[in-house]
């Protein structure tokens, strides 16, 4: 990979431009995030803010071997630190943050993940040390949990000891802090709150246990409560009557509720009712100081803000009421999984 | 109150029988549990092993001047010192621990306590502070987070990190432990996972939101089963058919399940059914290492042990599946308030 040729280096001149000398020198230090997703592979280069100065991606693949891909990954990581270095050769990587589905932060291992092409316990980091082993931090948990420290490095979580992250997409994902810290758990699982049991015997999960909080509240399980509405009210008025079950998105969904939409409507409330029931149980064993919503469906806002509200209310105890905010994530949609990875680093540097 | 008039006496006499001057020597600093319950107040004296040297108690005002009851409280404490210098005088009082319904551990108030007679937000610690200037650890938290704490101090959880304590009694209490710390969240009343919802719009919980864990899992909720499960099979023929709602216990169903009656078995399948999906919800929040179980109803042991343990499997993700550990409390029934109380001594001196 020649870098003069990729886009990321035209992003970095952007970067660069309009920065003052002492702002540059300010962010001298640089972490290293990646996200490794069922299809690609994103990294970037995150400065102390969260800023991202130059990224690039590479596919992860569709079969294949796992020490290729992994010398394929870092020769990515040595080109965009090359790039960046070019600009500010002070520049100092303090480390590697990834995020992964079934990441294990303890072993530094993806397990099992359904959606990767590679089988079996993966030794990540293990392997990345190989390649890097002069390299301060290598860390490395699931998405969600990555969000929840980017939230708190670098978003609306800052300075908050107590607090639990929400990611709502193909899935629900989960990252809890306790006293500033996220919690791992015995085995470095902890945070799968959408695999809490919502309506016991209730829809099947893609888990293939009925009823967890995930088959309501992802954007698949918005678009099952549609149609589930549409069959019940017969609602061939409806604007999203004539999608066909493949069709229809989330994105759908709004656009319709801001038509004014009845059964987009109610999607929105029944969607707002069942998280504020999941967040009630979250805040009836953790206490936090606030619950922050990340993902597609977010971008509606009010629309699923104000039930999930309502509903967690109306489910806490007493001593609970009016104290626990509901906030929608400071990190930039498009780069919120780079940057959440990188904040890996930042926390492991703290210890 | 004269302490040689008390029938604490013969308990600390029959506390130092036996031992070795090496054992006394060992047992040289001691803390204070104080357990605040709706008409008594338990105090104890207790080793750094967890055994209960000598204790008193006095009655909780039904009504009456929350000053006096902390003076009357403080003057019962300071005879309980001074009966346990008489045989040993070298003996030094740590600090005081206590358990209260809804105790908040960051302010060291009791607040808005339902069974308490005395009304609002109670500044207990500060209070206590007053009586005892000098006194080393001064702590307040709720009873089952005290449990919790006891039990990684002196009982089964010794030396694990991450664990989670279900009490069942009259209602379901719990305490949570993370990284070797009880959680107490953003506001101090972390770890209600008795108010978790296990049933949409279920059985009317005594906090008046409907279908929560502790209407289900508590003893009241065991013996709400049983007349379910009588007027569901019509059961006549049942061993618990002659009780009334008022007369029948969680020990009369464990009685009749012992002797084969089919509705008392119905009883504790179910409940292990519930509790075992509501600690999957607690697994999938946490991955503890385990989840350990005090109460009156666990006394029944496998037949309550059985099915949780089963039900928690059947709805847990596959990377926690056979990992988490069902246990028994190994704090003494009779004295697990107390003992519980006092370790939060012992964990305020480790910071």
């Amino acid at each position: 990979m020649n870098f003069y040729k990729c886009r990321g280096f035209v992003f970095l001149l952007h970067y660069f431009f309009n920065k003052t000398q002492k702002q540059i020198d300010y962010m001298k230090k640089v972490a290293i995030g990646v996200d490794i997703g069922g299809t690609n592979t994103a990294i970037g280069v995150v400065d102390p803010e969260g800023n991202v100065m130059v990224k690039d991606n590479i596919p992860t693949p569709s079969h294949g071997d796992i020490k290729k891909y992994m010398a394929d990954l870092s020769a990515a990581i040595q080109e965009l630190i090359k790039s960046v270095k070019l600009l500010n050769n002070d520049l100092e990587v303090l480390g590697i943050g990834i995020g992964a589905p079934n990441g294990n932060y303890y072993k530094g291992t993806i397990e099992y993940a359904p959606n990767l092409s590679f089988e079996g316990i993966l030794h990540i980091i293990d392997m990345l040390k190989s390649h890097f082993p002069e390299m301060g931090a290598l860390a490395l948990t699931n998405d969600a949990n990555a969000a929840a420290i980017g939230e708190m490095i670098y978003g609306g979580a800052k300075g908050m000891k107590n607090f639990v992250m929400f990611t709502l997409g193909t899935g629900v994902g989960s990252g809890i802090v306790v006293n500033g810290d996220l919690v791992y758990g015995a085995d470095g699982f902890a945070g799968e709150c959408g695999h809490t049991i919502l309506i016991p015997n209730g829809r099947m999960c893609g888990c293939g246990v009925p009823g967890h909080l995930e088959a309501y509240c992802s954007a698949p399980g918005m678009k099952r409560t549609a149609f589930e509405l549409l069959a019940h009210y017969n609602a061939t008025d409806s604007l999203l009557a004539d999608k066909s079950f493949n069709e229809l998105d989330s994105k759908m969904i709004y656009d319709a509720a801001e038509k004014g939409d009845k059964v987009a409507l109610e999607v929105f409330d029944k969607t707002g009712k069942w998280l504020g029931q999941g967040f009630a149980d979250t805040v009836h064993h953790l206490s936090p100081e606030a619950i922050f919503l990340f993902g597609g469906p977010t971008a509606a806002g009010d629309y699923i803000f104000k039930p999930t509200k309502k509903y967690m209310e109306e489910n806490l105890l007493p001593f609970f009421k009016d104290k626990i905010q509901i906030l929608p994530s400071q990190l930039k949609p498009g780069d919120a999984a780079i940057v959440g990875a990188s904040a890996l680093v930042w926390k492991e540097l703290e210890k």
